[in-house]
């Protein structure tokens, strides 16, 4: 699954490198001016512990995308997987070479500590870094990135709550329990997406629905993480959210043999508990969710209230329309919580697509007008808005002169054409 | 001149709001999600001393596009220009009612200290800020707000350097200097993007521009300034340049009235001294300028490497291509470091295009990539990206649905139309 989403990626990047479509070419004939993203400079990225092969530092998103904005990168190896980051690192230098890149366009660092991390950011000559990881990791990094005036995109921490209202409980509450089941335990729940709240009224069907998903989880074996680091920290979260109230509805077998596992773990929270008590929005990583029991709809929508910034929000409502009027409530509170509002469909799947939004509002992510994935704004974040005030036509970028030769989607005097600018 | 910029913003503003262009509204038909931009939440505008009517808080430039981004708008008026602030709130509140606006959407804060402003930006409510005025308090409160993970947009300082080549000297240096005269006196040197800064290569051309320009500013008259404060920095930042080692060329005649006022001042420096010297990087807010007098091109370049980011920066060339050579290399420097390049112009206008950058690289802005001015990234700062997967078309915001009744610019599959999405 993973491989195939950084070859789309590499393929999204290409496409955007060709056509500059990230860019935004303004041209504004009257007034002589023309505008379009020039790269920022050299990027740091930080990549993650999970998706060694579409999400790490040099070969995965955050990288494909600075190099697609004609960036320099200097990519940080995570320690959990040092051999697959030096594979694609040993390929992207081919491929630089092949292309024609300057010397040094890619460079992959090793084992360096946080320090050491944090030394290269406050270097002049880098000018924007990325960073995938822990909501801690990000935002002390973030602190110094800020300090020097240069754009931190991180992507950092969220528990994307979904809701299922009554209705659809009612009318398919087995079939979603299953989805749900699947996609908080898909890749042993190391998802950046991963459901980990669940909000529902009480009621049979809603008994019903955490009965189904207690058996399946409680039938399921441990499953195999990325490391230790992520199964100790998993079941640390895992404390802290009973300690801070939740109840344990089921937890698979436990793990007994080599490797390192994490085990599925279903808990429940009534949303008086939960509301105003910020240790229940701790994020397990892992494949764990938390289901919070809400009296009515009423208290459904303060849960909602109660959020922080997240990924992704979704909503399941009946076909009938029985649970309109609860949706629109709790989702135009939700709007303004999430980057990706999802109805009837869990949040794991992450399409390349130029609509995806993989940000969302602070603490999920540190900017939230951009994305990691999907064009034009996962290139975007590498971009300075470079304009050109009466400079003489051919001294201009080629992608900002008349001829549009290679037929570059592009704002001329406020009208999108592919055409050359005619002459005056 | 002020008056129509503020209409062109407003209309620009309006549009935007109407067209919903700058939210790039984007379908991904095959993918079954959709995304565009939204407001981002309360907006906090801080505005600067200078330009009361076209950058102020509650009427200029950043209102009028976070008011397009849809988010509401609490202005803190300037101590300098109570009364002026206050008629084009009244006016606002007036427009804001006439168009049916939620109360309390435009609020105007005044006499409020900066302790203030930092509560005012802490509160959770805020989500974004957008500040023009000095670097040292753009950057105390873009401390506070990166703290809290809130977008913060400012423009802080320049000295928007103009580089004059021997060739454009040669061939036209009476009639530049006569333009840089005109440029840095404008409204008594109170623009953001005031040429601060020239760079020649010494020479008889040279000297004849100098003398040209000395009898320019020993000619003048004091210039009314917006108040003490500007003129006590004024002379202050002249103190620190000239500490620094420059030497004073020609100063007009001295106030003796009432008043606030600044004297025309025009200073030199040999380019050995400036390099490597950050106080010569001083903005002297006022109606003066620096000259660096190189000893040839390859000086000329250094000193294009040895500025921070600007808001501009400008080449002058010949005409006969004599300067070519020279240009390629200054320009390919300077385009790292601003944000508007551009040739045989100076910087101090500032039009209302679509194409327009008046931002630029840190510290001459807080995002390289976003500018106050200019659709559609002005409203686009206010936005935050927001994505809808599998969500029922009924439930999308208008400008996503399938019928696109207002012809909104619309990216469809990776294609920019004003068309409806056609029925699958």
């Amino acid at each position: 699954m993973e491989v195939p989403r950084t070859v789309n990626q590499m393929r999204s990047a290409a496409e955007a490198a060709r056509s500059a479509s990230w860019a935004q070419p303004t041209i504004d004939t009257a007034a002589g001016i023309r505008s379009v993203m020039g790269p920022v400079g050299p990027v740091v990225v930080f990549g993650p512990n999970n998706f060694p092969l579409a999400i790490n530092s040099v070969s995965g998103n955050d990288f494909a995308a600075a190099v697609a904005a004609g960036c320099p990168v200097i990519a940080k190896g995570h320690p959990l997987h040092p051999n697959t980051t030096r594979l694609f690192a040993e390929r992207m230098h081919e491929a630089a070479e092949e292309t024609g890149m300057p010397a040094g366009f890619v460079q992959l660092l090793y084992h360096i500590g946080n320090e050491d991390g944090v030394r290269l950011l406050e270097r002049p000559e880098v000018k924007a870094a990325a960073f995938t990881g822990s909501r801690g990791g990000g935002l002390a990094l973030k602190a110094v990135a800020d300090k020097h005036g240069k754009p931190f995109y991180a992507e950092m921490s969220a528990i994307n709550p979904v809701f299922v209202l009554p209705g659809a409980l009612a009318e398919r509450g087995g079939e979603i329990a299953e989805e749900f089941f699947g996609s908080c335990t898909l890749g042993a729940g190391q998802f950046c997406t991963n459901p980990g709240l669940v909000v529902l009224v009480k009621g049979e069907s809603a008994d019903a629905f955490l009965s189904a998903a207690a058996e399946k989880f409680s039938a399921a074996g441990p499953m195999t993480t990325l490391g230790s680091g992520v199964t100790d920290h998993y079941e640390q979260s895992l404390r802290t959210i009973r300690d801070a109230g939740a109840e344990q509805v089921a937890r698979g077998s436990e793990h007994d043999g080599p490797g390192f596992r994490a085990v599925p773990t279903l808990l429940k929270v009534p949303a008086a508990t939960f509301i105003g008590n910020g240790k229940l929005l701790t994020e397990a990583f892992g494949p764990s969710s938390l289901v919070v029991l809400c009296d009515d709809v009423d208290q459904a929508v303060a849960v909602a209230e109660a959020q922080e910034g997240n990924l992704t929000g979704g909503v399941y409502s009946a076909t009938d329309g029985s649970d309109d009027a609860a949706y629109d409530r709790i989702a135009s509170v939700l709007r303004t919580k999430v980057g990706r509002l999802l109805n009837d469909k869990m949040p794991t799947g992450v399409a390349v697509s130029r609509a995806m939004n993989h940000g969302g509002p602070y603490p999920a992510s540190g900017h939230p007008g951009f994305s990691s994935v999907g064009l034009p704004q996962s290139v975007r974040r590498f971009g300075a808005l470079q304009s050109y005030d009466n400079v003489r036509e051919p001294r201009l970028p080629a992608v900002l002169r008349d001829k549009n030769p290679g037929g570059v989607w592009r704002d001329v005097d406020g009208t999108w054409t592919q055409d050359d600018v005619a002459a005056a």
